[in-house]
């Protein structure tokens, strides 16, 4: 997607704090944090919600997980806990149309 | 899990009102829902946290994304939006130690 800024991080074209990368999976910070620990986690390939991502091809998600346990453990905060939401839509504010997963943490969240 | 409500509901012990099912994972409404659409998808199997579950076993989170997509369209959220929320742990206030995503819509949702 050309003119999608997760996409560009991906290819390198925008810069980020990455803290995790695999094959099919990219972690980074995000640049306007919500808690001590708060990491974006997305797919390589371009969907715009998670909702556009057909059953054959949900195993990306699973990768995503893979991704964010050891991103929590390398954190710290796989003891103390953590949150992860996925925004999809008007709705949900979804700001970036590129599947992305929050992991927050690192303080007490509100319920 | 002998004292888990979320494993009696999967075993029929105790009610629930259901939205999905499939061999692997439960869905039903919250029942002190935070939003018009309140929904947990669970893992039949029982696993406290995100966070124990190993990676080769990390399909089911692709399952329960299945679900996710199959309810939000059946409840009419799949245009309008819909937040995914899972919580690990302390800090983000987990209640029931059984894994589950939570499924919120209906509503503008704050950001």
């Amino acid at each position: 997607m050309e003119n999608c800024i997760f996409c560009k991080i991906v290819k390198g074209e925008l810069p980020a704090q990455k803290v995790y990368e695999s094959e099919k999976v990219l972690a980074f910070k995000d640049i306007n944090p919500k808690a001590p620990v708060h990491i974006l986690v997305i797919p390589k390939k371009h969907y715009d919600s998670i909702i556009d991502i057909n059953d054959d091809e949900m195993d990306i998600i699973s990768h995503i997980h893979v991704a964010i346990n050891k991103i929590a453990k390398d954190m710290g905060v796989d003891k103390t806990g953590f949150r992860i939401v996925n925004n999809c839509g008007e709705d949900a504010c979804q700001e970036v149309k590129h599947v992305h997963y929050h992991i927050l943490g690192g303080k007490k969240l509100r319920a």
